[in-house]
C-alpha cells in the first residue's frame, strides 16, 4: 500500500521532534545553583514539555487514524501532509521559547511567547484540517462520509481548532490564560478517548473523533 | 496489522533518544585541558550512557515482545504507550544530569540527580506495567494469560519496577549505591537473556520476562 | 519487497534532517532583547527554514516517487543514494549559515554562505540525477522508460539542476537574488502539483515530474 | 516477518546517528572571523564528517544484507544488535573529538582522538563480528554457510577489522596516518561494490563482501 511510506516519513519527523522536546530541559551543571533550585525554576519548562508531549501525540494518534481510512495517496495529499509537518517542526522551538518566558511573570515577552505557541498548535490544527478537507472529495477514502455529512463533520472540526484561536486571543492578555486553555484541550481529548467500539474505529465516522484539534 | 504504526512511531521516538544519550559525552575542544584528562573526567558521563543505553535498550526489547502479542490496537493502548515514551523521552536528559553531578561526590545534588533519574525509570517502568496490565483483559492478546496467571505476572512485574523505586529511596542517602543497583537490573536482565524455545519466546508467558523492570 | 529498507533508511534521514533545521530559530532567552525584536532579527532563519524544509520535502516527494518505480536493489543503488543522502544531511548546517548572514546584508560573507547553500542543493541534485540516470539502464524499473525518452528526460533533469548552478553563480553577486531564485524552483514544483492521472502517478514517465530538482 | 522490527530500530538509530554528524559543521556567526576562513578551519571537520557518513553508511549496507539473510530473531540477537548500535551512536561524538584536534597538528591529544576514533570504530567491527559468528550456528540464517566455509569466512572478517585495530596502533604515532587508513578501507570497500549477480546477492556467501570491516 502506497500510503506506507507517508505514514513512515510523518511517523519520523513527529518522533524526532516529540523526543527534541526533552532537550530544552537541561539543566546548567555543578558550578551553579543547586540542583533542587534549578529544577523548580523548571518547572514551566516541565508543564510546557508536558503540554507539547501530549498536543503532538494527540495529533499522531488523529493522523493515524485519519491515514488510515485513505484509499489514494496523490502529489497534493503528499504537499498537505508537509505544511502539517512543517508546524509540528516547530514546536520544539515554540515549546522552548514558552518556557523561557513564562517563568518571567505575565509580561508582554511571556504573552509573546504564547501567542508564537497557539499560533505554531493554530497552524498544526489547520494543515490537519486541510488534509481532512481533502478526504471529503472524490474517492479518496476507502468509506466516503455521505455529502450531507460535511458540514456537521467540518463544524465540529472548526470547533476544536477554534479553541487554539481563541488561545492567541487570550495569550495577548494573560500568557497563564491561554495556557490553561490550551492544556484543557489536551486533557478534554484524552479523557474522551473512551474505547470505541470497533467498527467506529475503521469506519470515516472516526475522524469526527479529531474535532478537539 | 494495525500495530504496525504504534511499534513504527515507538522505534522512532526510542531510536532517536537512544542516539541522543551520546550528546551528552562531547569534550570542549583544543584550548582546555588535555583531552584524556577530559575523557577521564567523563567517566561518570560513560558510565551513565552504557547504562542508560542498556535501560532503554531492554524496554525495546521487551515493547517489542509485549506490542508483538497483541491482537487489538485501541486508543487506550495508543496514549498508554504515549506515557511510556513520554518518561523515554526523559531519559536523556536524566542521564545528561546524574553524569555532570555524580563526578563531584556523593554531594546532595548528586543525590538529587540520581533520584531524578531513577524516578524517570521508575516512570518508564510504570508505563510499560500500564500496557502490561491493558493486555491482561478483554480479548486484546493473540494468546490470553489465564486468569490465575494474571496475579502472578503482576507480582513479578512489581517485583521488577520496585528495584527503581528502591533506587529512588536509596539514592536519597547515597548516589553511588542506587547506580549500581541499577546497574544490576540491567545486567541481570541481559545474562538472563538465554535462549528460550520458539514456543515460550511467542507464548504470553513470555512477557515475564519483562519482570525486572 | 527489499526497496522497503532503503526507503525506510532514506525516510529516517529526510526526516531527522528536517526535523533539525528548526533548531536554529531557538531565540536566547530572558535576559536578552526583547522576545518581538530576535523575533524580527531572525526573519532570515524563518525565512531560510521555510525554503529549506520544501527543498528537503520536494526531494522526498520525488524519491518516493522514483523508488517505487524501482525493481531491482543493487548496492550501486545503496551507494548512490547515500551520495544523495550525505547532501541531504548537510541542509540544516547550510540553512543556519545562510540564517546567521543572511540578515546582515549583501557582504562577502552572506554570498559565500548563500554560494555554500545553493551548493549542497546542487549536489543534493546530482545526486538525486545519478539514482535517476541509474534507473535508465539495465532492467532496473518495473516500466523502463523506451531509450529513445532518455535523452528528452535527462535534459528536463540538467535543465532543473541547473537552476541551482545559476543560484551559485549568481550568488557570487547577490546572495538575495540567489535566495529567491532557489525560491521560485520551490514555488513552481508545488504549484504545479496538479493531481496527475493514477496512470502516470504509477507509470515511469511520472519521473519527468522531478525535472525542476 | 520478524526481524522487520529489528531493522526498523536499526534503520531508526543509525539514521539519526548520521544525521548528527553535522551538527558538528556549524561555524560561529557574524561577528567572529570570515565565514571563508572558518569554513578553511572546518577542513577536518568536514573530512572527517565524510569519511564518517560513508563508514557509518557501509554498516548499514552490511547490516542491510546480514539481517535479510536471517530467519529467526532471538533475544541474543537482539542484544548482539545493541551493542553494534552502542558503538554506531559513538561515531558523532568520536568524529567531532577528532575534527576538533586534528585541525591543530599531530600534537599527543590528536593522537588520542584517533585513538578514540579508531576504537570506536573498532568496537563497531566487533560487534559486527558478533552478529555475523552467532549468524554462523543453529538454524538460524535462510542459507547456512558449510561448516567448512566458516573459518575462511571469519578469517576475511578479521582481515577486515583489523585494519581498524592497525588504525588504533598508528595513531599512537601519527594521526594522520591512522585517518588514511581507516580512509583506505571505505574507498576500498566502496569501488569493489561492483554489480554482483543476484544469486550471490542473496546467498549467504554475500557476506563475505562485508570483510573490509
Amino acid at each position: 500500500m502506497d500510503r506506507g511510506r507517508l505514514e513512515a516519513f510523518s511517523d519520523g519527523v513527529i518522533a524526532v521532534a516529540i523526543t527534541l522536546l526533552a532537550l530544552n530541559l537541561a539543566v546548567k551543571g555543578p558550578p551553579h545553583p543547586p540542583l533542587l533550585e534549578q529544577l523548580r525554576e523548571h518547572g514551566w519548562a516541565f508543564g510546557a514539555y508536558l503540554l507539547s508531549f501530549f498536543a503532538i501525540g494527540i495529533i499522531w494518534v488523529n493522523h493515524h487514524t485519519l491515514i488510515k481510512s485513505i484509499a489514494l495517496v496523490d502529489r497534493t495529499l503528499l504537499f498537505l501532509n508537509l505544511v502539517l509537518l512543517l508546524f509540528v517542526v516547530l514546536i520544539p522551538f515554540a515549546t522552548a521559547t514558552v518556557a523561557d518566558y513564562m517563568s518571567h511573570g505575565n509580561s508582554w515577552d511571556a504573552r509573546v511567547a504564547m501567542m508564537l505557541y497557539a499560533g505554531v498548535l493554530l497552524g498544526m490544527s489547520i494543515g490537519f484540517g486541510a488534509i481532512f478537507e481533502w478526504t471529503l472529495h472524490g474517492e479518496r477514502t476507502l468509506q466516503p462520509l455521505p455529502p450531507e455529512a460535511h458540514w456537521p463533520a467540518r463544524l465540529r472540526f472548526v470547533g476544536g481548532g477554534s479553541v487554539y484561536a481563541a488561545a492567541l486571543v487570550v495569550a495577548l492578555f494573560n500568557a497563564y490564560a491561554a495556557f490553561i486553555l490550551i492544556a484543557l484541550v489536551a486533557v478534554y481529548y484524552i479523557a474522551q478517548r473512551t474505547p470505541t467500539s470497533p467498527a467506529e474505529a475503521r469506519g470515516p465516522g472516526d475522524t469526527g473523533g479529531t474535532e478537539v484539534l
